[in-house]
């Protein structure tokens, strides 16, 4: 397993990474990124073991129902962001192993050798799914810039040649390998967008820029949340880049592109879902703690507003505990959540995310925003008037106010910005998310159970 | 156990029951009552078991959570209301035991020899709880008419007696034993209050008023739904009615009042959630039915409604399966729902089951409301035409038609508005439902969650 | 003009009309559908006025603004719904006339003389729009049964022979001309399906089937409105019907099929908007009477649910009134309504239609479908009981019973299962409505609008 | 009238206010503040008129429905903040001056005065009206600290001596004077309170703290929108502030205090239902262009979305339409917006500001928070992959790139969560804004309605 000053050192490989136009040359030594590397330098130290042959508990496909449920829960207490894509990805190998071994079987052997050094190494890997996509309303194949989907445009004795862009790429720029795969199934034509494979972050040809929510200018301390904690988001660019074989898991199948996205999406949404769950459940302590000291937690219509967030909160965890309580086992033990529980879940909360920061912004108030910074509750002239007039009943003026930034800074400034729209697209997007939920439902249940209801038989 | 026919000559006791104005003399024989009576004639004989000490399967409360859920889905397949109404009676009964003994322990023997009576007389019981109310404004003994909440206005040696009504008692004049029970705690000096016991419906002094949504008029197969099941609702009045002590359960302890009130509300909240689960499949089965049979099922908008209808559904049965994996086992091994997820999930499905039906009538067009009637398809001048112009491609006029007037009768008609209102009030009214979920709530795990996000210290 | 009773007589004409399963020889004799005559024929004499010439002051169309506001908050207070569907109907032709006359002049001059002979002779057109349709999904010239869209069968030198059949007509079977329009444009080939016309109800060929959520039992007191006023559907039947060319408006441009569906569809909303205007108005008022009734009208969220209902029913009104206020003038100086504003306000009041109700029905409490009857109040063994326990703050029991009756009807039984179904569909239906307002939207302007506030020079 | 670089002198005139914990000399010169300071400049120099005795033409209060319209939308399109509040400050004043001449008609006469004074020397207000409000469920004279509503604290001869904070006060270091106001009735004891005044912004004693969402970086250029124009809110300090009485509007007369909060109340919500029916057709505008810059615009979910934005911009602009064509006219010609449409519209722009926002976020995509920088566009190692993968259909991915930075900046950073929770809170917040549509419905015209509708006499 590799400490936290191993990472710091491991990505330092020559990988060409870019943020707002200047090439980084050291992550670690950059203002606005170090923040990342940290982050997940101290999750390496936090489940470092140095016993021989020690593995980190938190990255193997989990077995049996206790396993995944106690998986998700641990995943949202003490997980940096890369635990998280490296888990995912190693679950999706695992999910999708079965069905590409059809294909040809050496793809299994190879996902499985993968995944063997990536639990040896401690190396972390990131979702590569998204394409570029050119216009939306063409397939792959119809597009006139033909590289707007990733493709495989050489075949050698020895590997592949892909060209291409994968956007979106939460944490790109800091993981070992980009688990490149594609977005969907590929008609007849599009064998060559029919490529998934593992790509070192620093191989010849990758380029990622990338963008970020946290602050950006000196006085991080008016950021209480994402001046501590924000992933990057990266922009993956994929000019001619070469992937020996052992490290592609699809070539040419189109019929089985879409496996990958298929189970990484499942365990996206899962991770979503839980994530989404303890989020309401900040939101929620975030308004009842604001309505306290605002003095308002006994006035109606703040009750009434926090117990819908409540009633919000405890839909998306009940369909979680359901979707885990009805999980699914393979054969070989591993288990799956349930995906119409899942997707209802993860779309309801994308869905009323916005609801629950409206009520929260309703409750807290205009000082949300226009609460005076840390820097003012330093300067002596002013800083009397702050506590003074911040305070409710003669005292936590500070306290109150930092409370202000925090709810700011979660949800109405840049890294709320984000969330709103990563909440929303995560995992597919509304749209997506209620086409698969529509794909699960036991629809023909449903009708017979109607015919049943009115005394009516089949047509 | 009884038989149908047994069940039928049970209730032909005295009772003093009332449907628009007139004294029915024996429900059997009314022409809108009967219906109500056969379907408890049918369920008795569906459960009908000879063995000596037979007893009804889904009566006893349930132990296990295994045996918790079978139960759920069972009622749902399977029971009339009223084997539900006494199912919850008797699991209220087990719930409340433990709480009221403390104060009377021979209320507990009392609670427990009825429910041995019940079972092994296989009589039925109906849940009466809401009280006149007077003012909302006013507490009951603050009413002007101190009779507006259900009080003990004279105490003899041998028993009690009462004075009140109960409103909004489903099934009221069907049973054989009304369930009485205090809807709240009560203050001192309104001890009088504080009164559960179960009164016989044929005792002197019980009137019930019935009101009902079925059908009135001669053309019952207009009514495919109501015009087979439609349990009408009682206006017990309960006018100076003796009750002897040993079924008596409580008597004037105002504190442990609502214990019963609080151990129905779950149970009731439970039931209400699994018929709402399946209601919302119900629905969810004629969107699809009714879209297929316009020839719209493959059109954007209208999959789009289908889909946020089935993400619906399946949040409140999801819940559901959360309060039933969640449950709760008391030392003798008596399993109660998790009272988070059941509130929660009812309170959801309540708010919106008038979106789900919003969807449903946008999806089936007018002739919800406007299809021609089973006699005009059978009127030979115009039964021809009935059918060709409610055909699609070529065939079908006629199960469209019954279709349409499934869906009418439902969601649409007199039966449909029902639904509406007692969706909305069955255990308690949307407030009651979110008061209950905020009292569940941990909100002190929010707020350190909240703490924790935000890097903030305790105040 | 006619008197009442002038119309009484001039609807027995030999016209074939039917009600579940049976035809009716006299609507005026008919226990169900005399409620209907009766409340056309007091319209009737409530506007009858011997000055030779004279015209009913609602029905023709306005000129002016004023002209126009007046006259939709007169039809709101005081007209039947015939008149009402006579006044679109005419308004819809002088809307339309400019248009259709770039193809055949003649057409405008039989619709200027239909206009006249309607108002002359004072008699009432029905609106008859909707076809069968078959399957949504084809055309009508694709479809397998050639008749599920009106169309003309022969022409001959005198006139047409037209077949099919119009569904969910109100008041045809009441009115004396059917005004048959086609529902949108025809194509090339759908030459025999643009056909516009006006036909005799009592024409032979001509069969009307009524659906009705009119009481049907004996007890007609236990329905306060829908005792008093409701309009049967018609469910038209045209097998063969020839019409003269003097009533033939349009027959066989394609291209201009769809002006005469555009111009009712304007009138239509606009008349609906009004309708929901006073609906909701009426809405916030029983949630007043019974909040206030129920002892409730002080509680914080019965407050706050009266006050969205206040917000919502303002919107509309709102809306309306800035349709009115933008109205187009035509060079003859009739005046239209804004399409944008008008289309608005239509799809919004029947979007929330059902969420005033679940209001509604959330403040009134199960009573609203419990409260005993009428006849219940007069039975003298348990009237005293009702308006006892009826009662709050010991008085007005039987009042506040009546209250409950009243909200009932309008909303949680037959007649408001219609409004459910009839408020989504009148005007053409949720998705159609949002379809009109998209195309009347300054989208242009939106677009320029947001390109200058993002400071970005058009692509 | 002052050009823009009297302006800026203007302002030089040792005020002390602060940003981020430092004291600021000449706003002119700070990096963050003179964006604020350019804006307002700017729109003095668009206004001047050298003309001796010229004024503002946006700034007096209006005469007659057309003036008003007028006003309404010139505001909207060319006038910068502090234009806009100045002129609600005296339109407060000329709607408030009726009434509080009833108490002391000398405050009439220095409104006047004060008036004709800003008019002649063009010079700007600010709004001042919440006060730190402390524990927000005690009165003002039941706090602990004295001081947390604004009050006097010392009369003499020429003047009287206030203390106080007044929160949330946009532009109030760019202004010249603060319009001090009560923010409700005070009650006897309270007359302390009872204070409404005009503050020179560099009066001995007032301190003002800034907060904004203006971008803190270098690369501004990010920020297309909030890189150009946002103004700062200040947290306005008045630590024993002599007033000289010419400018004491109010001193001591409780029942008075609420005139001028409701009278800016009107003004504020007119102003914030134009600024947000304008922001609804920028948002509109937006989910276009980027659905047409994504290739989407064709498919039906996102024309969905985009129509039911279209509904609620157009809700918005009817009922702003509605307010001005309702206007009431003084005696003295000032015209008012109608109070119950103004209110309605500003509740509904506020309530679902978050669903526009969720709208336009869910139909751009993830983009909006991961597109490239502009400065990343000029890398020459990565611009060309930033055009080329940023494309639809081989062109424009500089544009499209753009056009992210745009909904970003207005909806998902900084600048976008200030207006999440300014758009709630301006004017009251949601409660308040129900309260006033409330106050203003005509209840008792809706109660006869019902009764009538129902047939029932009133109680």
């Amino acid at each position: 397993m590799k400490t936290g000053d191993q990472y710091r050192q491991s990505i330092v490989d020559g990988r060409s990474v870019y943020f707002e136009g200047e090439a980084i040359k050291d992550l670690n030594e950059h203002k606005v990124m170090n923040m990342a590397v940290d982050e997940i330098a101290k999750a390496y130290d936090r489940f470092y073991d140095p016993t021989p042959g020690a593995q980190n508990p938190l990255l193997g496909a989990p077995k049996g129902l206790e396993a995944l449920r106690d998986r998700v829960y641990k995943l949202s207490e003490s997980a940096d962001v890369l635990t998280t894509t490296t888990y995912q990805s190693l679950a999706t190998l695992t999910s999708a192993a079965p069905k590409v071994g059809e294909t040809r079987p050496e793809y299994v052997e190879r996902m499985y050798a993968f995944q063997d050094f990536v639990l040896k190494e401690d190396v972390r890997l990131t979702e590569c799914i998204t394409d570029a996509k050119g216009s939306r309303s063409s397939s792959p194949s119809k597009q006139i810039d033909k590289d707007v989907y990733v493709r495989v445009v050489e075949r050698k004795s020895d590997g592949i040649i892909i060209q291409g862009a994968k956007l979106h790429i939460t944490g790109a720029a800091f993981g070992h390998f980009l688990m490149v795969m594609p977005t969907k199934n590929m008609k007849d034509g599009e064998e060559d967008y029919a490529v998934a494979c593992a790509v070192p972050v620093n191989a010849p040809g990758v380029k990622i820029i990338n963008t970020t929510p946290a602050p950006r200018g000196d006085e991080i301390r008016h950021f209480p949340v994402s001046g501590r904690h924000v992933m990057p988001d990266g922009f993956v660019i994929l000019d001619h880049v070469f992937v020996p074989y052992e490290h592609v898991f699809l070539d040419g199948e189109g019929a089985y592109a879409a496996t990958f996205a298929h189970s990484l999406g499942l365990w996206e949404r899962l991770g979503g879902t839980a994530f989404m769950a303890d989020q309401a459940d900040v939101l929620v302590g975030l308004a009842q703690l604001i309505a306290e000291a605002n003095g308002t937690a006994g006035i109606a219509h703040v009750k009434e507003k926090i117990s819908e967030m409540i009633i919000h909160a405890t839909l998306i965890r009940g369909c979680l505990e359901a979707a885990l309580a009805h999980s699914k086992e393979t054969p070989d033990g591993f288990v799956f959540p349930d995906e119409l529980y899942t997707n209802a879940a993860k779309y309801h909360g994308a869905a009323n995310f916005n609801l629950m920061v409206r009520h929260l912004h309703d409750i807290g108030g205009g000082a949300i925003v226009t609460a005076p910074s840390i820097a003012d509750l330093e300067n002596s002239d002013i800083a009397p008037y702050v506590k003074k007039y911040m305070s409710t009943d003669g005292q936590n003026g500070e306290w109150r106010t930092r409370l202000f930034h925090g709810i700011r800074d979660l949800t109405a400034d840049s890294y709320g910005g984000w969330h709103l729209v990563t909440n929303l697209q995560s995992g597919g997007g509304l749209y997506a998310q209620r086409l698969v939920t529509r794909k699960h439902y036991p629809m023909d249940h449903a009708k017979q159970l109607a015919l049943k209801e009115i005394g009516l038989n089949a047509d």
